[in-house]
């Protein structure tokens, strides 16, 4: 089953991808940008059916690889 | 208020990042992964309000500069 896990900076660690983004908007004329964030999501087509099960695996794909718990957050969706 | 677009490389563009998380997902011992993907999560804080109005903003933002249309394919959620 395809599971998903969103990978963010944690909020205060400094994100320059997003500062980056936030400029070259406000070159396009795009106003009204507070703030952005980029992260990275990653989608899992597991083998495994069990959402439950699913779930517990990507979490833990995520802890050991997919996620920098020193700066970043995670979050899995089934 | 925040408005939140995917960037996900399009169906049958190759996916280098995807494919070194899936290898390196089989090298720690995780067996039953079919595929990976991996794209952008970009989190925007607007200044509109107003959730269609925002999600038109965002919709723009996505075809000028989040994603490039020739491999990716976006979607924007409030």
């Amino acid at each position: 089953m395809k599971v998903r896990v969103d990978v963010m900076l944690r909020p205060g660690v400094l994100d320059p991808q997003g500062a980056a983004v936030r400029a070259a908007l406000g070159n396009l004329g795009f106003e009204g940008v507070n703030a952005v964030r980029q992260g990275k999501v990653i989608e899992l087509d597991l083998a495994e059916e069990d959402p439950e099960a699913a779930r517990a695996q990507a979490t833990e794909m995520a802890e050991k690889l997919l996620a920098n718990l020193v700066i970043e957050s995670y979050r899995v969706e089934i």
